[in-house]
């Protein structure tokens, strides 16, 4: 999916909401098994109930990969499983040498046929451009995250007094393009947004946070929305978890159409 | 494995080579398959030739993630398949916030039984803190890399005038203990070595880049080897892709058992 298609996808589906898919065993609702087949089955149930109210979903590999070389298995079918119409993440933040990196995105860009790929920016240029090779496909740059972590290194200065994540940004986006890189920018970083915002109008940002990290959607929409939306809000334990029922999945898509709502309701009072 | 069981480990199999299960399918020798089942069956036969003269493996998941989850059985299967004797690696080069760090961590520690895991310190204390709480374990974090790009952000100068890997050196090192932490050091970073091995006595260092990516052996360990030996070499094309024929495995041998007389003789004349 390219940038256009990708703003075509939240005109349609009227949000810019990409759902979080980090199915952790010991949350998982009751009636459903904790192992691979129980995490596919409510993974299913949540994405058939959800799919009409967002854009997009985003699975954080390291909670299939916990679940042995089976959860792999169940990320592939869930992949598959999403509508077409819906931008797809793997949320694995990679990245190697040259030759390794290549790997990574012919695994997540061709073996699962994700649409982006979130990556680490620490080994620089040549960790990099080889996901950027791949065409209508986006590779997901760690700017400034939205944990309390950031503050121990991308919060840095620089002798030139940027912070470390600026100059990275700042590298990373000479690489590529807005058509082809994205930056993760977390939600709890409120007051860095719109500074972080004015450097970069024509690219999409990626903004966890919101929710159980206590970051605002108001305040990030305020701060980074455009014309073009140019912002995907992930949001993950907040919906899976909503209900520990049996019917766990209504809940779930009550709570992504009222996001989803709210999220259109501030683009159209901005735009 | 611990510390001291590493060193052990080493003195018994006179030998700090980690030798890197990178299985390219593109070049693999003659009689092998391309694909999952063939990289097993050379993984395989790599390792029983080659167990004898090394004392770890490092399995570079990219390379086995591109298979698709049959990747994964297969990546498990040689887990098992390496010898107790020999410290096991999963260069996976993860890192995330602090929920899914700790997924990581159980994946590779728990799941797969790992010795050690290498992370990225991009995203600060928490996305490194849940590896460092399991015990007997080695989370080996990117200090200074192997690669060109390492210039681009691990090289840049910090306002305080340290560059951004010495000050993450730092900074992980007070996290944690040279009994859970390593760093990765690359072999093509001679002129850095010696003044990093000042700063970190008593760290191992896992020191990638000797061989296709130019690296010198004897200046490393002229640089970095200390009584207790403090340094993995980790090399990989050169010794997997010695020979294309169907006694591949002997040629590789060979060269591993050249390369480990060769650091083992280095060592001699050093302490």
């Amino acid at each position: 999916m390219n940038k256009s298609q990708l703003i075509d996808a939240i005109t349609h589906q009227k949000s810019f909401l990409s759902i979080g898919l980090d199915p952790d065993l010991d949350k998982l609702p009751e009636g459903i098994s904790k192992d691979a087949k129980g995490v596919l089955a409510f993974c299913k149930k949540i994405i058939e109930h959800t799919a009409p109210y967002c854009c997009s979903y985003k699975l954080n590999t390291a909670f299939f990969e916990v679940l042995g070389p089976e959860g792999m298995h169940v990320f592939n079918e869930l992949v598959q499983y999403i509508p077409n119409s819906h931008f797809v993440i793997a949320d694995a933040k990679r990245g190697d040498i040259g030759n390794t990196s290549r790997m990574y995105a012919q695994t997540f860009f061709e073996t699962y046929h994700c649409d982006g790929l979130t990556v680490s920016p620490y080994m620089g240029s040549d960790s990099l451009k080889p996901f950027l090779e791949f065409k209508d496909k986006y590779t997901i740059v760690l700017g400034l995250t939205s944990n309390e972590g950031a503050q121990d290194f991308e919060l840095q200065n620089l002798e030139n007094q940027t912070k470390v994540y600026q100059y990275v940004m700042k590298t990373v986006a000479s690489w590529g393009t807005p058509q082809n890189v994205m930056f993760v920018i977390g939600a709890t970083q409120e007051t860095l947004q719109k500074e972080i915002r004015s450097h970069y109008p024509e690219h999409f940002f990626l903004v966890p946070g919101v929710g159980a990290q206590g970051g605002s959607l108001e305040a990030t929409c305020q701060n980074m929305l455009t014309k073009d939306f140019g912002i995907l809000i992930a949001s993950s334990r907040d919906i899976l978890y909503a209900d520990s029922g049996p019917e766990f999945y209504l809940k779930s898509a009550e709570k992504v159409k009222a996001i989803s709502q709210n999220m259109w309701q501030l683009y159209s009072e901005l735009f």
